[in-house]
């Protein structure tokens, strides 16, 4: 695939899994904010997401919304600007809490202008203070990563146990990293501020 | 039919296809933007809309707030006029992803003033960066579309293997277009901005 | 019935046509706008209206905060004056879209201070860009007008096939408009300006 | 009773009649506006009202909000003060629109400081203009307008039929006012705005 | 037991009764004034209060936003400072229009800074003009409250029939009063203003 | 365990005690405050919450609203910044009015900058004006603070019968603080104000 056509390939984009009643899967977390001359503001959440994965939503948030200044993002924008994050396809009903992670690094992927790199995918569940949680299907989730032409994971620290169930020879294909706090996370998914890269939108003019 | 009679035949308005129980058929989206005088504001939805049609109207909606001065829009307008997309017909339940694209174009028409060509519709899910997601019914869709004297259609990229069970003479008589993302269909099917054709608003004055 | 006494003899109201389940019959919208010193702002639907019947209304009112102004209606009204839109007998639910060139046209009439003409009757939906669409019951609607002393009914241009149905001695007896816009239905519908007439309000003050 | 120990005694309350599954009754509407300091806003509905009451006052509010200056009403209060209006027993559930009448004359007695006439009670659906439509149960509301002690009643001229059904006896003692607006109810039940009567509030001192 | 341990000791607590289902029992209204500097406003009922329960502390409420300066109450503070209104226990739902003179009660208390007398529980619906109304129980209650230790009890005047039914040794050992105004209630129930007793705050500094 | 990486090594995060349907277990409440910058307000609650814990989280913050600046707390800030509270784990449900205490002690942490023990957990309910209120559990509770490694635990003083339940070694290992005020909970849970300990904040920087 043409690393243009990557659903990372722009800032807001990271990549999450998940498990589904066949297996794992490779899911996208997409965020956006408002342009501020457009008036959009608060937080709007869509992909038919459970009341579980709403609050996971608000938590990430509300850690960029107290620790954000701390990592040196630009929160004043999450005031001026509507936020909307967005869990494609649009008509599948999603839930639960394994996509903190995912979320607070496609809000901080957003933010800070930074893409998330391409080849890492990501799971576990965020508390308020930044801490990683556990997480369940760390099998299935790192088949289906290794599936989807990832190769590097992040998995919650204490979930290490569960990685003695998954083939060597995806271990051995896959970087794991096991994470205890959402910080380690973004440090390890987003690339470089000024790496250069594919352009940031694609060349659709739509002048006629 | 006389083109000044056509759904289209003002901003605003554009051609969508749905599948419904009795095979596919035209539908058309209509966006309002509220006179500032009038003290409007938000996003109104009509038209007995599901759950997953209205976060596809959200989705719309914030595509162009994020990305819509990009693509040179007047998108201020956003924030000081009220929104209203209506799907007719009014008591008819409407539901699903796929009115993405048509609900972007209906919206980006009104904002630039530019009309939809009234011999295109489209279909196709939009996420949240302008991706155009696979959808289904694209047999049917396209029947009714050649029986609706459509003579341009959009479909997505990732649905191109569904055109093996189109009948050919339908293809032959369709020009389909399948594409990636939403600006691909906003360039193909805007009319250009200063084009003459019927004026914008049916002369009927209200003075007795 | 002394015409004072007729329930449009007053700005805001306006006489459309309903199917009920012992066959047609005519009905009233009354809308009314604050006084801007009261602080009223706001939609307020009142009648025990099912939700098609709500949307009819919003869409009403939309079309007039996107298209008033080209009526040379006073729709800065609409952001300083609360409005309602009350549709009688209070406890007598009530739904479905045909009432949207009715609830069009009492708005209108208010803004405009030109009363509704009071041997006028309408039905038919109205989209977001004023045109009007098909309705049902154009039989049972027809007799039920003729039976309340209706002169005149406006109905959608693309129920003329329906009169077909309806007896030769009602058709005689009333003045059929098809149309296809809503422009259409308050060119027809609304007093001349200056019309003199009942005075606006009835003679009872209210001083002991 | 003592004239002063009437619920009647002060401005804001005026009495109506119910039917009740144990034939009629007498209820109060009582109305209160917020002291501006207070900060009150909006409308406030209590006594466990349904849907129609609710509207009923929605109603009631939105004709003296259009038509209170008019009536030469301090319109203005209802901007800056909160307008609660319940009706006791707390735990009753209530419901129907034949309050609309009493309604209208509780906020119209607050809003001009005239009391409502202790010996007047009145049933009638008001609409959006001020009209007074029909309502049901005529004989027993009069009946137990006569057993409290009631010796004027304000019904719908809509129902004057419904005397017919009402023993002489009771249509003797009382002086029924057949009405078709509801501005002919508040110059009936409302007393002189400089009547002397007793004092607005009881006299119980608070300070200990 | 230590008067400073007693629940009414701070300014903001009554003391009513209720009827459950063993029998009556003494339960505790406690309200708050947010610090104006906190940005609090509105009003926040918890407890687990049915519908009538939390109509019944709207009315108390508006009672004072309307009628609280006559009792020369600081009602401004209604404006700057969100109220809380809360029934312990927290985990048991509670309902019922009899609290409405214990709701009046803490707030005026609280307004005033005057404590309630820790002898005296209430009962009773209050109207919105304060008419205190009759309520069921009055034996259980008054049973409740002397095996509380109260001495004083506020019953609604129609209730004073229901006293046959109580013991006489109950009546001989409580000063009961039947009232008909809540501001009867007020006068009754709370300290004068300067009254030395336990200081507001028990003496548990923070610091460590 | 490092105690740095405790869940309460920073201010905002409170150890409460829990029954669940397998005994007792300890449980976090994290609180957050928004940067003004940002834009957030009100409170927001997570951890899928039911009713009655919803509405304990209220009556922390109303108790802090009305009560913090006589604790020298900086209550300004709950009005310039949104205040979260979740639960962990996100995706278990969670109710009852126990966690009281837990939530005023972790909402005075943050507003302080004081951690919360390291060694302390707590249960009670908590009241509007401060007081602890029983609770159920005791013994679970105690058996699971133990297992924890928990040495101080506080209870409310009104459950000290139930300590004759709990085996004697586990008292012997714990020290129990019965209370009557969540004041007292403060001053035993909270670290003094410059007490060094861990960093507020993990090293784990953002800079790629
Ligand atoms: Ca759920
Ligand atoms: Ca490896
Ligand atoms: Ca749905
Ligand atoms: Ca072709
Ligand atoms: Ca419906
Ligand atoms: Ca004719
Ligand atoms: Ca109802
Ligand atoms: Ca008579
Ligand atoms: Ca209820
Ligand atoms: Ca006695
Ligand atoms: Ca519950
Ligand atoms: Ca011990």
């Amino acid at each position: 695939q043409d690393p243009q056509e990557r659903r990372t390939a722009v800032p807001g984009v990271a990549t999450g899994l998940a498990v589904t009643g066949a297996g794992g899967d490779v899911l996208y977390i997409e965020a956006s904010l408002a342009d501020p001359e457009t008036g959009g503001s608060g937080l709007q959440l869509t992909g038919q997401l459970g009341d579980v994965m709403k609050e996971s939503a608000q938590i990430a948030l509300s850690f960029l919304r107290s620790h954000g200044a701390e990592l040196e993002l630009p929160v004043g924008d999450l005031k001026d600007r509507g936020v909307h994050i967005h869990v494609p396809a649009g008509a599948v009903p999603k839930d639960g809490p394994s996509a903190g992670v995912t979320m607070t690094t496609a809000l901080a992927s957003l933010l800070s202008g930074r893409r998330v790199r391409t080849d890492v995918a990501m799971t576990g569940e965020v508390s308020l203070t930044g801490r990683v949680l556990p997480i369940g299907g760390v099998k299935q989730k790192l088949l289906a990563a290794h599936r989807a032409g990832i190769t590097t994971v992040v998995i919650p620290k204490r979930n290490e146990p569960d990685l003695d169930d998954v083939p060597a020879e995806i271990l051995d294909a896959l970087d794991v990293h096991p994470v205890a706090d959402v910080r380690q996370v973004l440090a390890l998914a987003l690339e470089p501020a000024g790496s250069a890269a594919a352009p940031q939108e694609p060349e659709v003019p739509l002048a006629a």
